[in-house]
């Protein structure tokens, strides 16, 4: 079953494209976050950022650049978020991966922030030694 | 004035190390959104996204990627959030780049969803106009 987003790289569904080249497509989001918000689309569907090849998602991320840019200049933004949601449980909702761009002005009322949470004791250094690469 | 994360490091101030290159530093947040939060530090002091020369954001992504499938197996979360908040509007609290790893679970009553708004009419089109690349 092709995603929302195969449909769109085929022309099957119509979207409003910001870009376009072999390997991505950028489009606008039609529930924007903020008027404005993009959507860097790899061509490839692969299912999620993990299994993104690096050099794939270094060309993606160059993108997001231009279009921070390009939103900084053509709407006078005072900042941007850049997020990948990766599988479905932080909120992907298509499994195709893509890199929101999220225009922001100061007092927009929007909030992408996170609840915080502490560790205790020495729960920090045990979770250091989990994770350490 | 040095921001904390140059003085993480440095080494003036302690932190719970995941990786390091010439590059890059890993290190978990002390405030995370959820425990094991990790962020990806340029060691250049970039103050935000726009201002990253493309490899080195290339560089930080690909350890991302490293640090999203260490959290996978080490953790075994059911996927991650990678954000990127660019400019104090943003929510970005440090102007020094670094990348956001979010280990998130089903059901983790953690939100990093945003509100939607719409487009009326031609809306969406005279944007796309505005922000094409």
């Amino acid at each position: 079953m092709a995603t929302v987003f195969e449909m769109i790289i085929s022309g099957d569904i119509p979207s409003v494209k910001l870009y376009e080249d072999d390997r991505v497509l950028v489009i606008l989001d039609i529930n924007p976050a903020v008027k404005g918000h993009a959507l860097v689309i790899s061509k490839t569907a692969y299912p999620n950022f993990t299994d993104c090849p690096a050099d794939t998602l270094a060309h993606m991320m160059e993108i997001a650049q231009r279009v921070d840019r390009k939103m900084r200049q053509a709407l006078g933004c005072d900042g941007t978020n850049i997020l990948i949601n990766n599988g479905p449980a932080s909120g992907q909702e298509i499994p195709h991966l893509h890199i929101h761009v999220i225009p922001r002005y100061e007092n927009d009322g929007q909030s992408l922030g996170f609840t915080k949470t502490k560790y205790e004791g020495d729960e920090i250094s045990k979770m250091g030694e989990r994770l350490a690469l």
